[in-house]
Formats: structure tokens, sequence, C-alpha cells
């Protein structure tokens, strides 16, 4: 009989700080269950879901009884709870530093726009449907890898890193975007995104 | 003869992250020198601070050849380095990942926004100056401890722990701002003032 309670990650991997973690976790075979929040379905905003986190914010992990928000605070969790090899986290000073820099900055440079990037990526699908069309070169099937070698090669050594097979996994969701039956949409999710893209204007 | 290099922390107390960084190692009696950069002329902007902080923000740490940016990790550098009470960072595992969820929070949550009520304050005694009238709400002479006695609660219990010297002179800069010549403004500044203001409405 096993008396260790699994786990539970409550992620939509639409959502990049989702993906980290479920990558974290699959990298490192540590067992979860997968509880799945519907973003574009507004499941976040359900009464089940404020319970566990009151901002509404994906991702969160319970464990027992113990709940944590916040995708870098989920990741150094996991790190120390798991016992994740060295590299990841490192002991010394400074290297330590510089994976808590990085991970400071890409929370505020780099998945805030991304946000918006993939929200305008839906508005594009969806524009016909709720009439707004929000257009621009950003709405257009924006690749970011073609306009930069260095990015391109980061991406090739992310997926070389963490196997290919585990990184079409992740991002299985994302690419599927395009064949997403916009009737399911929820109201407050679209009113929400029509606020977002009209500040990033 | 004192071998032991001094800390340079590059700040301007405008800036809530640099107040963080400025009381933490205050407070701690960790020697620095105060290297101060100052946004409203736009020193972040310098040839010299680029060097050292390429993204042009602030705060940043110099400790001999070793340079770090992002408050968030400058703190938990320090934390480690000068080897603060543990009740600052304890290393229980439930306990740590509630102060690196309050940590990571903070930072799109709370210091962004706040960085626009300062702005809108600024924009408000020079909306003459550059005849934009960013007017509204917010940008009066606005006091958010006014509206919550648990915010009021816990500014008062922050001052008391810190102690009032140090919360006073920490915020000093920010409280001059009223006074502040507004002839003096870097006109780059001034262009990302209105860049951030016209987004946030």
């Amino acid at each position: 009989m096993c008396l260790n309670m699994a786990l539970e990650l409550y992620m939509d991997l639409l959502s990049a700080p989702c993906r980290a973690v479920y990558i974290f976790s699959k990298k490192h075979d540590i067992r979860f269950n997968f509880q799945f929040v519907d973003l574009l379905k507004g499941h976040h905003h359900s009464k089940e879901y404020i319970d566990i986190n009151p901002l509404r914010k994906l991702p969160s992990l319970k464990d027992g009884k113990f709940i944590l928000s916040e995708s870098v605070a989920i990741l150094y969790y996991l790190c120390r709870k798991y016992s994740a090899p060295l590299h990841w986290y490192p002991p010394d000073l400074h290297t330590r530093a510089r994976v808590e820099e990085f991970m400071a900055w890409q929370h505020t440079a780099f998945q805030l726009p991304m946000k918006k990037i993939v929200w305008l990526k839906v508005s594009r699908i969806t524009s016909g449907a709720w009439g707004q069309g929000h257009k621009g070169p950003m709405a257009a099937n924006y690749n970011v890898f073609l306009n930069s070698s260095k990015l391109a090669e980061w991406r090739m050594r992310v997926e070389l890193n963490i196997g290919a097979g585990l990184f079409k996994e992740a991002h299985d969701r994302l690419m599927q975007l395009a064949n997403w039956d916009v009737s399911t949409l929820d109201p407050m999710v679209k009113e929400n995104i029509s606020e977002l893209l009209n500040k990033s204007k």
C-alpha cells in the first residue's frame, strides 16, 4: 500500500510557466496528478480553483495540505523536495545568484510579453467570432525563431536536453490552438483578452 | 589595511526594488558604496551604467568582478553572503517556499503597478511642462494607506520593524518628489513615462 499522497499540479499547458513546471516534473520522474484547469473555458475562475488560488493564476501545486502558487517558487520547491541534480540550482554563491537572476528576469521580461503574443494568436483565430479584429504584425502566425538564429539555436538546445518526445508533449496543446473551437471560449476570458490586447497597443 | 573591497550598489531610492535592497543592507550593517543612478536624469541610459546592466534597470550589485541585477536575486545573494538571520529566508521547505512565492508574486502583482503610480505622480507634477495632462483619480496625490486599514497596519508594522529613522531615510527621495525641478527631466525618460502611461490607460 502506498501511503504517499501524490502531488497535485494545476496546469494548462497553454501557459509557459505551466509548461516549465510540467517539463521539470516529467524530466525528474516526479509523480503527480495533472489537474487540468482549462484557461480557454475560464476554469481558473471557478469556485473550486479559487479555493486553491484566489488570484486565479496557473500553475498551482498541492502537496498534502500545502498549497503553493507562482511557477518560480514551485520550481524551487520541486528542486529541493525531490533533490534534483545540483546543476539545476547550484549551491555556489555566484552561480545560484545567476539562476535566481534569470528566474526573476524571465518573469517580467519574457513571460508577460509572451502571454500577449499567445492571446494575440487566439484573437487572430477568433477575431471573426467576436468582431474586434485585433490584427497586425504580431497577430500573424508569429514565429520568434525565424528571425533570430541565436534564439533558434537556444530552442534546439532546449529540445535536445529535455528530449524531443517530452518537448512535443509539452507544446502539443499550444500547437493545436489553430484547430481550436472558438465557440467554447468563456465570455469572461474573452473580456480579459480584449482588455489585455487593448493595453498592449 | 582592509583588503575587503566594498560592495557597490547601483540604486535610485525612487524605485521600490532599490529601497528593498537599501533597507535590507542598512538593517544588516552591510557596508556598501551607494552608486546613485538618477532615474529622473536618465543616468540608467548612460554608457557607464549600460556596462553594468545592459537592460538599464535598477538596482544592480557589483561585488568585486561579480555583477548581479534583479532585486530579488540581489536580496537572496545578500542573505546568503552576509548570513542574515534565518527568519528572512528560513531553511524549512514550506516556509522558504512561502517566501519565494511572495518574492515572485510582488514582482508582477505589486511592483509593476506601483511603478505606474509613481510615474503618474511625476506626470501630475510635470503635466504642465510637457502638456500631456495625464490626469485622473490615480494621478491625484494617491495614498493607498488611507483606503485600507489592513494596508495601513502593515505599513506601521514595517516601519516599526525596520525603525522609523531608516524608514524615513529610505523614503525621503520619494517624499521630495513634489518639490522636484521639472526642467531637469531627461527627454528619453519623459518619452518612456508617456509610453508607460498610455499603456496603463
